[in-house]
């Protein structure tokens, strides 16, 4: 089969490769009916994540269909169309049991196109299936279920859940790149009051009203700690949400909220930022990070069964399989080219 | 001046009584601007509500303006406009500091209309005015405000809160009157998956409709059980909320609750009610009662303001204070009349 | 090997039966080292839990040694000692997800000495194994680790967890058996300020002084109401929890607790209750009914590991497997014996 | 009367200054029965905190008799025994009707010995009287409410509660001076099952040892990262609290910590810390900051009176009021007297 791998910083290519088989009793081999680049994907391309070595298949969200299964899979059978979740869970664990799946003691957590071989191929190996898949609601597409495989449960959990945003909240997103995006979608959820959108590029904020941004802030060219200071009577944010990974966001995001308010970290981050506890100290503030658990996976898969999430809106662009590297420029050059997310389907 | 006194069951009038003067220095004296019935009023017309006596002003509701303030008020100043909630708190005993206004010990609570002298008048004593009113925002009516004087909070916060209603969760709404649609309002703001309305009356699930319930129950020709077993694969519904007040109902939304579901009882009860413990014990169902606080009040305010809560569509029907029979009268016959709230402004 | 085996209403015996084997991959066989009778076995020997029929195993509490595991079994290994839950776990399905075992959909739940053979045997089949036992720290007695398995989680999720004690509270514990022992021992775990045992046997009041219980209430000849009104001012406690399984009982404890308090119900109940929805529609009081998910049985572990809980003194009456009948007579006579548990360990 | 007076840094004097009178009718005026010297004073006295200007009345911890109310005042009378706590509440705004009184909007917040004359003195004008005192519960002595003032309100909202502690958690607290010994014993009253005191010095560790430490680890010496470790199986502790307010001790305090666990900031911090998300923004961690709210003081007088807490443990030194200069001395010299709090009474 042809898969994308990873030949260290810089080079990725399709390429064949052998076809997985089943390693454990508990794996599913899934057919891959649908796949997406992630922007961690395009960290790893850069040679950014040290983890991942020379000859490892990327990616880590699909959608597809189960075509084997080991004898010890109980709820998932050959013909299932399921979900690849980014995040794999062996169930038994301390943290899974307790939902938080990305901190899995068992040998799952974010392991597909990271520690072992990954969705970005024509079939891909999925460990712990029974508790690492979810199947396809009918009546929707594959398109917009693959959204659920990362970005809107990370956005979700990380961000909206972790910051406990509440109706008629303020809530500010830093960063309105795909996950911020994401972040404006899943708050609105919880009807906030407001999401100010907060940018540097005025494309990115016009997307942020579409995604239901009420107000924008281009923080190139204003104060976004005066314009919220309007907005709130002085107070601040209910809820701060960073959407980016570099110090700068991070510390904008703990000035903009307000006493007794949330910063919810959903960034991936490089290097250490400053934590200005010489005013934080008395403000009474939570600050979470987090791994995505994708416990929130039926929740959203339920919405958009019942139309409270359109998930379909993300994606941009379509390839074949066989367009990847192309696929693959286009999103990393998502400022001219406008990429949220593009989706793979199966051809050349 | 006029106002509305009880004089025994059955006997209501729109009558010259003395405009109240300030008896402590907690004390405002609001000018009526726009006041409503309640459920609970008409209760209280029937002879229902013993401690309500004689001579007694009825109304728990109303816009208003200030006329004057004792001289302990602080925050409150002759002029402002303010809404006159259905709570009375104290704002320093035990429960006053946990946000649980409804049980006032010192002397708050509900007793508008009650315990003293209530809204439905041209004048109204609000005591510990600080603590008991709120501002009006700029750019609200004084009609949809109102609404926040009761209804709305109750629903929310009896209902809604109460019944922990999440994204995605399917929600059944008990009785479709007033209190019920508030509810269905309440319950929409977290995006459930579906709200069920069930009634006995096609015109009040009709009405259900319009304000947010996706699903309705006729559950005189229909089984409820069997309804919402359809929709959730025969779990049951994640919160069920009693919006009636009778044991039948009561019983009803116990049956409807999953496993780990919520019952939340808006209902004024004047009778016992049967709990199939027997049932019950092994489900995992929490049942939560409670008497409106109003500490979610601001929050609803904010909603109001910011676009989320469209609060003037529960009013049906307009009347001059002078008209005050004909509008209990309109809102007793609501079968008839298709009445939801009645707004009563100055005027003969 | 030997079991006791259920053959009707009021018949029961240790007889021969066949040793079990693995039926599922996911199965392991223990060895029984160590074994109790729950209150709940009383009444299947009574006749009064029709879904256990003639044939059938008893038991759903042991410490043991595992004998040999099916081929899908991860984490657990032949010669493992562990303990065995009242509650079996697929591990996979929506509830076990949510870490609600107890509701398990899967094929587990209370299945044990119930649906499937239990483990007053010198062998038991224990489904689920990587999700249904949990390894046996070091430096705790078999007997003590036993008291895990149903009563000490039972008393503390249902009764203690549900009803939310926090320190400072004052609590009612109404039933003094071994149940409402268990929720006074943990409602101790978070330092109430008064812990008050209600029950009409003087000696069981005085085993809840010892356990921990500070105010003692005989309410065959003092008024339980009368007596919490002068230890919280007329309030009524923050929490009761209901641990007898009575109409009577779940009724006095709805009378006991303030507004906002918790009514955390443990009791097996046979019948329906009156619930007195005339007086608590307005008290903002919250009911909890629950099968025990044993979620808890790690912190419980802990709690034991670090002599931050005394499981073993719940142990009163020691016997060999071969004693069966004797244990059974003895436990059913707790009122004569004192009895609050027993504990069967190999021998004849 | 006499005070003790700031007149800029390194200036403090007990003299002869005017007597307190009322300025507002919620004001009380309270002659000092009892007072303490708190770490915050140390740090005004160096000239550390700007606000504090020169003719001040310092201290904001007190236990005393109401002399005279205002004419606004309601549940306070003369003759009334009190608790006069280091924050004081409008009662009234929003944060202080979610009681957050700390943040208090409405004039309140941390202002005795800061914005306004403070307690080190005969007597003391306290504002807002009916929500900023606290009735003296019979049976207990001055010196052990005194400690109800700042430091055990301070270790438990800020570091207990909002580190979530619960039952059988591992709780490290890093800094064992008086704020960290109060963290251990407002940790204990949820039974944590280790609680790990880290600190330089070991004479302090041995006080941690004395009030609820079960491990300890002098960070000077042994490597507390590894201890903790061997501890929780390499996982980190449950939560972290961070007693000191220097970026060192809050920066370990992120390094203990496991996978979806709390760091509860408490230290008073006079420069920015490091916060090192490079590694934290995977680990579904929590960080709060607070200043004390005092909410929980009822909690607090209750766990007192029911003798859950020995408050007057922390009481080292005793002093007249006309030793206050001595007093301050020996509390500034902890290292050599082993002061932990001093408690001061009227005389000379």
């Amino acid at each position: 089969m042809k898969a994308v791998v990873y030949h260290g910083p810089g080079a990725i290519a399709w390429e064949e490769v052998a076809k997985p088989t089943i390693t454990a009793d508990t794996d599913a081999i899934v057919r891959v009916d649908a796949v997406t680049i992630c922007g961690t994907d395009l960290h790893i391309w850069k040679g950014d994540v040290p983890e991942v070595t020379d000859g490892r298949i990327l990616g880590h969200e699909a959608v597809g269909t189960v075509e084997a299964v080991g004898s010890g899979v109980k709820n998932v059978r050959p013909g299932d169309r399921v979900l690849v979740s980014c995040i794999t869970a062996c169930g038994a664990c301390r943290f899974c049991r307790e939902g938080r799946y990305g901190q899995c003691l068992g040998g799952g957590g974010w392991i597909l196109g990271h520690n072992i071989d990954g969705t970005q191929a024509e079939y891909v190996r999925v460990p712990f299936a029974d508790t690492s898949t979810y199947p396809i609601p009918s009546g929707s597409t594959d398109e917009e279920i693959l959204m659920l495989a990362d970005i809107l449960p990370t956005a979700y959990e990380v961000g909206v859940l972790n910051g406990t945003v509440q109706p008629g909240d303020v809530v500010a997103v830093v960063g309105a790149g795909p996950i911020g995006l994401s972040a404006i979608v899943g708050a609105r959820l919880y009807s906030p009051g407001h999401v100010i959108a907060i940018d540097l590029a005025d494309s990115r904020l016009e997307a942020a009203k579409q995604f239901g941004a009420d107000i924008t802030v281009n923080n190139g060219s204003e104060d976004p700690i005066a314009a919220i200071a309007s907005v709130t009577a002085g107070l601040g944010v209910d809820v701060a949400i960073e959407a980016v990974g570099v110090p700068a966001t991070f510390e904008l995001a703990t000035k903009l909220v307000r006493p007794g308010g949330h910063v919810a970290n959903i960034g991936v981050h490089g290097e250490p930022a400053t934590l200005h506890l010489e005013e934080l100290w008395t403000r009474d503030v939570t600050i979470t990070t987090g791994l995505v658990d994708t416990y929130s996976t039926p929740t959203l898969l339920r919405l958009l069964t019942s139309g409270q999430l359109d998930a379909g809106r993300f994606v941009t662009h379509h390839f074949a399989l066989g367009q990847f590297m192309e696929a693959y420029d286009t999103f990393r050059d998502a400022g001219e080219t406008g990429a949220l997310k593009v989706v793979l389907t199966p051809g050349s």
